[in-house]
């Protein structure tokens, strides 16, 4: 939990540092406010759902916090817009546990109501960028940007796969992981035409910097207005973002329904646990709360992957055991009362202490003090009760200090350097 | 959000003052863990309760923190003794909602586990009064304590009521409501003897100051022994905490089944909402999820109740719409891409900017800003652009500065006073 704190705090920061202002949803939903919004497999396996047993109605745990927010927003008609809010908390799936995947684990969400423009969507791949690098991987990373305009133009449309399209892209989402042979194999199991096979690896093949790559997929597919809004809009996207991290990749797919237009994910280079932050732009999602459409676009950190990958990288450790500094040890059972005045002094002054609880013997208390890691050990006897003082001793530096009970906070803040 | 993160924020601040580290539990519990914890009303009516549709297993969303800690210290055994321990979440209840009363709602615990002196009692009952002061209520409230001891040994064994007790508890409880007649009639309703209602009255009007109270308890009734322990560890707390707004109240039960020893509630002069803190002793509680007896001591702190409360006392108000501090104001279309580079040089410096997503007009972008109370106003127009600039104005003071795009951060913070 310190750890995980204290990356929450990292990635609450940047959020705020983008302008983003928080909300809380809460973690039950009606059964329909999230029913339809995010495919088959979630709908039939993934949503913990149940029915009350008081009043018969059908209840939800949350899935994400896109859904929720989208109800939130329709029924706050009355929200400035653009409206930027980010929700850092749980949501629930009926996964089987396992690494990298969780019955519940938090997500980190940051989303930009409001604004059909690639500036939004340009605003939310920068901040995804940040916080991974806030998050302690300064490089080793890539940002894989796509837009569902591109995917469905192009195989829907220009290749007319429209009707048998699920299992096309479920294949062709997997290259990062198989590699173009293995699509290929899936892609023919399908039952596909030699031909139209080759096209789809040919399309997913295209290599190159995001403008190269747009610019050939204009030179191919431009005449689809789909196509064409979508290169139109990346390309606004990677002019304001311009960072060697962001790559257009064709076979990203994700799994949600609402996405409508740019779709992004970021993977780890090593170690290979699937994306630990994905996200994009859902422009029908709020309309269906509401009589108005209302543009959104926005993404999700999993911090819970971002812990398994740092510490399997060693950015992170587990080391820290406590946040207390300062540990009251009290040296004669009758210098009790006074050794609580001290620890009084100590938190009064902002120190983070404890004082024994279990009327241990002084070494016991040092003992488990040391167990915990604090820094400072504040000696209260019979000697410090009668002087009124504190004799401090900081683990760390061996340096011992005498400091008088009105002053001993003010000392053992001055040698924690806070 | 803002009002609430930030009193959430001093608690947590509290409770690390006094040496309590962060943990967090699962929302959703195996049923059997909360079962036969809570009384009949819990278990009957009020814990959010259901049976998985895919596995028939039988969850519950969590009721309180303290049975879930309990259960994780007993699956935790090598956790160093006394484990002190805060969470700060959300807990649900099957309540009819309206003031006061929610069906998902924050709880902030701190407990003590692994003492059982009255030294650990005495840091709870004085956490409780540090939080409730650093959540801005410097007096105007006060502390409740009884002992659960004391209500056994007196009315249970003494006054021979044992059979019959509940319903005498939910009389007495009421006293703080309804006065002590409104209490002799209820208890006159249960069937009991006069002489009886005059007993039960006569202890609980008695008054005084903890001292004097707990002299006259230990006179009349001392000669019971769970009367005498009561006094002797209700002594010990009152001996080290030593603060007026503690006062001895032998008509407060509180409604938890799992309490043992000292229990404590916190309420406010005004308004007159119940309880806004209570916690207690319950040294077999974790005894029940392991073979061994652990001794705990702990309290809650309602956030939502206070927030309620402060509102009504004007100490919080909910004016503060934004946590942004500045806003990057576009002056001319042309002007956008260094504009963007003006926003990042100032979150790179820590302000938190927002920049104008909706290719607005300068009037439109400079209202969104004042309609949300963003303090600095950053103009980048052609000018700025072709001189490297950004023009800042604090529309609290009316001060404007010119700064160069990479002092332009420094500068907004200065402005800023961070």
């Amino acid at each position: 939990m310190i750890l995980r704190k204290d990356l929450l705090s990292r990635v609450e920061r940047v959020f705020q540092r983008y302008g983003f202002d928080p909300i809380d949803t809460p973690a039950l939903e009606y059964w329909e406010t999230l029913a339809g919004k995010y495919g088959e497999e979630a709908e039939n396996r993934l949503i913990w759902r149940f029915t009350d047993k008081w009043s018969g109605r059908e209840y939800a745990l949350r899935y994400d916090l896109t859904v929720p927010m989208a109800r939130f927003v329709a029924t706050h008609r009355d929200i400035p817009m653009p409206f930027k809010r980010y929700h850092i908390g749980p949501v629930w799936r009926h996964e089987e546990p396992q690494k990298g995947r969780y019955r519940e684990f938090y997500q980190c969400d940051a989303d930009i109501v409001g604004s059909p423009h690639p500036e939004a969507d340009a605003e939310i791949v920068e901040l995804v960028i940040d916080v991974i690098r806030e998050l302690g991987f300064s490089s080793g990373f890539k940002v894989r940007l796509n837009d569902r305009r591109l995917l469905r133009g192009i195989f829907e449309e220009e290749l007319g796969l429209g009707d048998a399209i699920l299992p096309v892209y479920r294949a062709i989402d997997k290259l990062d992981k198989i590699g173009v042979e293995g699509v290929r194999g899936e892609l023919l199991k399908l039952g596909l035409q030699d031909s139209t096979v080759d096209r789809i690896i040919d399309i997913i093949s295209i290599q190159g910097d995001p403008g190269e790559l747009l610019g050939e997929v204009a030179r191919r597919y431009g005449g689809n207005k789909l196509v064409a809004d979508a290169v139109k809009h990346l390309e606004g996207i990677i002019g304001l973002v311009d960072n060697s991290s962001v790559v257009v990749d064709l076979s990203l797919v994700r799994g949600l329904d609402y996405y409508t237009g740019p779709i992004l994910e970021v993977v780890l280079d090593k170690p290979r646990i699937g994306s630990v932050a994905g996200g994009g732009r859902y422009d029908n999602l709020i309309g269906l709360f509401t009589s108005t459409q209302i543009p959104a676009t926005g993404a999700s950190i999993g911090i819970e992957r971002i812990i398994d990958a740092g510490l399997e990288l060693g950015l992170y450790t587990l080391k820290e055991k406590t946040v207390t500094e300062a540990m009251v040890v009290v040296l004669d059972k009758g210098a009790y009362s006074y050794a609580w005045r001290v620890a009084r002094a100590l938190r009064k002054a902002g120190v983070r202490t404890r004082i024994d609880l279990s009327m241990a013997s002084p070494g016991v208390q040092r003992r488990k003090a040391q167990r915990l890691g604090i820094r400072l050990l504040v000696y209260v006897g019979a000697k410090e009760a009668e002087a009124g003082t504190a004799t401090i001793y900081d683990t760390r530096t061996r340096e011992r200090r005498e400091a008088r009970l009105e002053d001993a906070g003010r000392v053992a803040k001055e040698m924690l350097g806070t």
